[in-house]
């Protein structure tokens, strides 16, 4: 493949953008010819943000025609009809469709999908996935979701809706998530709940403690931080287990803050996942490699 | 497609087989041109049994060359190479290269594998889930065991171990399984073990209550089966929405005898099933239409 790829993210507040050589990409040390990430202006709407976004792919592309534009929204995507659904932080992206707007204005071929569905092809095809023709990537952070790699390609469901982990039940005597279940791996797992979990067992206001600040309490010993801490990463390691079972994947990889909780930490969700899992389910739980650049780097496998 | 398809099925203790005209498999009232079904003998091993299936094939032949074979087995598969990894029933199975066996005995191209992804097949090809790109099947019987469509063709996962549904975690606080996990879905909907538990429970010796006695007490309100029963349907219930959050399947298909249990237990499956799924998925279960044909059916399919 020939010409420039451009590779739009659309986070929740940031809005990143860069552009590759084609002829790059498979390069050992393959790097963006050109990279820009900005704010998103408060109050922002889906209108600000993607006249914002299209004017960063202008600036990028310098007035050349890009031979593809994958693009990654931290949001529902139906993947077919390259449409965003919603977003749950920036109104008027309701049904937008944003695959036939970025093709129109740069004339290019353009895919869209979720930021899991796209960070799950990312380090499948550049980083901790390569070579691994059935993969389970998923992010532990505000949030937890995930994507697919089945027989070497993305799976996304009959709705796209695949990869929904954190909605998974492991516990049902367990608290409350917002979605109405309980015990959900979210609910269990991700930053804010943990949180929320410390702060209301010690009585300290639910603003002064982050996902990060429990890590770092557990890691010097407070027990409340400790206990929360483990209990994430037990039902986060249960619901690793139930899908392998479900699966058979060859390798997990697991990105996003909570996996920078120590060693400890992915001890125990290792060793949850593997005591899930029959023992004739053999799998590997690695980090994700690409960071936050992971939605980029998938953009850029989207179109392939 | 043209010539005689044989299809074989290798059950704990009974053996089917059957052919069909290729040229009939997609007629709506195709029939088989002959079937056997034999009672493997008491003692058997793994050569007696594959003897008594070649002697059914050549029968069911009677010296034509079939265009293809597929093999349903009631264990696991190395469905890549072609291999019985073992039988739980009977001795000898270990490693056994089927599909090269019947290859050579019968001079046509063979397919083998495990009788949840033949069935969850044969469902696809001929039954429920027909026109349905993304399926899970399951059968709920003396275990609980699954098998996958994906984007329209069998999903087996990295070494063949995908569908195994009934050892996902649904109650990390649930009793203790075989496989020594607590609350599995196979712990608390197969027909034995809910036997196990309402015997236990009433002080009855176990070998005189069954699943079926269980469904036929819960249909009368005995109180200790309807309450065993319907742990059941809410522990496989929430088993299904977690691997519809998971995979996004449009439909799910249910086989074996645990749900012949009524209306009430169809009822509760589905219910759990549909608030465990989060709002955006989507999915039906609907009952399997081919019984114990299914791995038959799904073997005729294996080698299309």
């Amino acid at each position: 493949m020939t010409g420039l790829i451009l590779a739009c993210d659309f986070g929740g507040t940031k809005l990143s953008a860069a552009v590759i050589e084609a002829a790059d990409v498979d390069q050992p040390d393959a790097a963006w010819r050109g990279q820009l990430r900005r704010l998103a202006p408060p109050g922002a709407s889906a209108q600000t943000d993607i006249e914002m976004m299209m004017g960063m792919g202008r600036e990028l592309l310098a007035g050349e025609r890009p031979s593809h534009i994958g693009i990654s929204f931290g949001g529902p995507v139906d993947y077919k009809r390259g449409l965003v659904r919603l977003s749950h932080h920036v109104p008027g992206w309701e049904n937008v469709p944003i695959r036939q707007l970025f093709a129109n204005e740069f004339g290019a071929p353009t895919q869209v999908d979720n930021d899991a569905n796209v960070a799950a092809l990312g380090e499948w095809r550049f980083g901790a996935g390569r070579g691994v023709a059935d993969l389970l990537y998923v992010t532990v952070s505000t949030g937890v979701g995930g994507g697919w790699i089945l027989d070497g390609r993305p799976y996304r469901g009959a709705t796209g809706m695949a990869g929904e982990i954190g909605h998974t039940v492991v516990d049902p005597n367990g608290p409350v998530c917002l979605c109405g279940k309980r015990g959900c791996v979210e609910r269990l797992s991700s930053g804010p709940y943990m949180a929320q979990d410390v702060a209301q067992a010690r009585g300290l206001p639910v603003e002064d403690v982050t996902g990060k600040l429990v890590a770092e309490w557990a890691a010097v010993g407070e027990t409340t931080a400790v206990a929360i801490l483990e209990r994430g990463a037990r039902g986060l390691g249960v619901g690793l287990g139930n899908a392998a079972n479900l699966l058979n994947p060859r390798r997990i990889v697991l990105g996003g803050g909570v996996t920078k909780s120590g060693a400890g930490w992915w001890q125990l969700v290792r060793h949850t996942a593997q005591m899930t899992a029959l023992p004739e389910v053999e799998f590997d739980i690695v980090p994700a490699q690409l960071g936050d650049d992971a939605p980029l780097w998938g953009a850029v496998a989207l179109g392939e």
